[in-house]
């Protein structure tokens, strides 16, 4: 069932971390996202953010301040270098965990405060750590579930085919490489691969020239099933972990060449960031909202993927927005400009579901595997979450759609004076999503940032 | 550079483990595959195939009798319960492993057969241990590199379009499923998804009823490279570890219905079956065959996929059967029906074109990563791969080509009278595989096992 709203979520919670209480903060103490990190020493611990500080969680949980048993499978689970085997218990223990800390950091609370050795142990200045990826990812899985997106893409890939029949049927995915996720903040080089260039009979092997990036959010698993042991929609509310940021970096040239028949491939292998910290499904639950509404026409969910709390409350009203800046930007000191901003809510599958598909046939899905939503556009212009779909002049409702992709394309306008189609060396996207709600403190994921580097052996 | 026949291939070479000296042995002085076992006591550790026994390396390092010194990564890569920290090193460490293991096992050296007591302890019969998977795979890809399973499988999925553009310019590959890649032996349960019935308007969820198997040969991939660093063909042949059998079980069904346009995903994704014993790179050396030829017209490779040591010897002849027993069969005593038998030299790709192009965008390809072949299925009938092309009626060559997954099939018989166009429940699927040349031992690649289990919750 999902999780709900309680006294942790109270707006009116207070931290003695001063930081935490300010208006602009992402991280309140409503938020207590999770991740890993060092202090430049290798020493990789468990992390949750608060205000501008991180507190080092395995450093309370050696000490005693969380207040647990040794044996707590919890302490265990703290001491690790990544998030996985707390990603393995259960749901209590993770509200547990977020209890404790909401308790433990809250106005009027001396134990860690009062501790002046522990305390300034324990608390680190954000700006000062190194972010690490939350886990160890075994299998990281791609989705496509913005139909908004789906319709765009397809009319430009398949211009006679744009929407397959399945798409109202399943979440559509496909397994993504998870050697090469990397953290917010990696560089990641422009990819070289095979273009098949308009108009050519034979491809070549260089740079990839139509550099794009996704902007999507991850779903961090937790809990295990069997090899065979089907996951239903009742399991798999419960195996939400947490949410965080990820672009999944393409290459647009190289996947419209080798897609076919199997799936995208090295357009997208090179490389994935994610941002460091994972926004635990208890802070989400005042920002759960109805499941995006279907078309009339449209199909409704066969019954192993469809509840009625999913219905109710599986939607996620997260505003997600993309932004640029240019190399000369960052020279000149200007301000990254938006690109899009859009909403989780309108993604025609939820995380729930898509966890469900992808474990109806008995996979085994893990802790720390990672379920890319796929690129979330939304239904006006200025919601899609991509460049192919930013740039590109076509009408995905015109009959026939009108352009492929390269051509027909309005440059994004940058304030130095640059045009984009597609990226640029020494482009840096950064990636922002956050939750708003009356009633509620605003909650941020932070940043998924990185940077293009120019291609290169 | 490709490794070449030593002395290490002279069929004349005996070994002081009878067993090893029979003519019908698959693991002869010449072979010396690797793979994890356990005593049934879960203490996993590395072992060597050597006639009917299995000499446990763990034991021998730690002792002494490999003569490592102990600051040796070799000695570090033989203490551990995977093949991965040895994978992880050089060629030139792996060919030295196999030299010594040649030298210790040769009849007329006695530093092992002479110690009586390490002896006894070491060398284990191979019919009491249980093999465990060989290493840890962190990604799985799997290949398309059978031009005729991909032109038969195309003229069913896309009659009009049977063989696509790219698949003589790239070797097609996708992002498989790690986490549930099973070792030979273990039972596979048929899968559950969506499916959509001919002439139905809409899907429904149940077990798959187009269950089927693929015959593959795997790669295990060797050493590393940085994330954006390219993979080149040089690279390529060194980082080859060597080469197992691999069944890619398929929900055919299922897959119809899903793949487009992102690829095979739960189809797949429920069971991926190795056999344990991965045959060196080594040990292949004396079976290496130039490239399959290109059909007349066929583009040549580009550069980043060519060069001259994979045109010379990129091939390798490995002779590879697939066979078929039913739980009938099983209860009657009757032996497997071979359904194909086929050679891996009639691949349009090599598994360095394969790794060559994985790498060729910066993926940082990693020691235990698993590349799939796909389906090996030569020009001939006999040689199919999969139950989906060996019960088919039509001709892969005919235009327009006939029949879609389900239809016009003619039912593989079996010895009971029981007919089979898909697997059955309780079916067993053996792959074998070896290979032969005047002039050399013949080698083996041990099974690769799994009986299809009922559906079920």
């Amino acid at each position: 069932m999902p999780r709900k709203p309680d006294e942790t979520h109270d707006p009116s919670l207070r931290s003695w971390v001063e930081s935490a209480n300010e208006d602009a903060t992402e991280f309140p103490i409503q938020n207590l996202p999770l991740g890993v990190f060092d202090r430049g020493d290798e020493e990789a611990v468990i992390g949750c953010a608060i205000g501008d500080q991180v507190l080092d969680l395995q450093l309370l949980s050696e000490t005693g301040a969380l207040d647990r048993d040794e044996h707590d499978p919890l302490t265990f689970a703290l001491e690790l270098e990544s998030l996985n085997l707390l990603m393995a218990l259960e749901p209590e223990d993770w509200s547990a965990l977020r209890r404790r800390l909401s308790d433990l950091l809250r106005e009027g609370n001396d134990e860690l405060r009062g501790n002046a050795a522990l305390r300034e142990r324990a608390l680190v200045p954000m700006d000062s750590v190194r972010w690490l990826p939350p886990c160890e990812t075994g299998d990281y899985t791609d989705f496509y579930a913005s139909v908004h997106h789906a319709t765009n893409v397809g009319s430009m890939f398949r211009p006679d085919n744009p929407l397959l029949p399945n798409y109202k049927w399943i979440p559509i995915g496909y397994h993504g490489r998870s050697s090469s996720i990397v953290v917010s903040g990696s560089h990641v080089r422009r990819p070289i691969g095979q273009l098949m260039a308009e108009g050519e009979s034979s491809p070549a092997y260089g740079p990839c020239r139509l550099f794009d990036y996704e902007l999507e959010l991850g779903c961090y698993v937790g809990g295990a099933n069997g090899l065979g042991e089907p996951v239903t929609m009742d399991d798999a509310a419960e195996r939400i972990f947490g949410v965080s940021l990820l672009n999944d970096w393409s290459a647009r040239d190289m996947q419209k060449w080798e897609y076919q028949p199997l799936g995208p491939f090295l357009a997208k292998s090179f490389a994935t960031t994610v941002s460091p910290l994972v926004v635990t499904a208890d802070a989400l639950a005042p920002f759960r909202v109805p499941r995006a509404e279907r078309a009339a026409g449209d199909p409704a969910p066969l019954d192993h993927l469809r509840d009625e709390f999913d219905d109710a409350s599986g939607g996620l009203d997260i505003t997600v927005e993309a932004h640029l800046s240019s190399a000369q930007m960052r020279e000149k000191g200007m301000t990254p400009v938006q690109l899009s901003v859009g909403s989780f809510r309108h993604m025609y599958w939820t995380f729930a579901q898509m966890l469900a598909h992808h474990g109806s046939n008995g996979c085994n899905l893990q802790p720390g595997d990672l379920l890319g939503s796929g690129t979330i556009s939304g239904p006006e212009r200025g919601s899609r979450g991509c460049m192919l779909e930013l740039t590109w002049d076509g009408d995905p409702w015109a009959t026939p759609p009108v352009s492929a992709p390269g051509t027909s394309r309005t440059p994004i306008m940058l304030p130095t004076g640059e045009q984009r189609k597609f990226l640029a060396d020494g482009d840096e996207v950064i990636l922002r999503a956050y939750c708003e709600r009356d009633g509620y403190r605003r909650i941020g994921f932070g940043e998924c940032r990185g940077i293009v580097e120019p291609a290169g052996h």
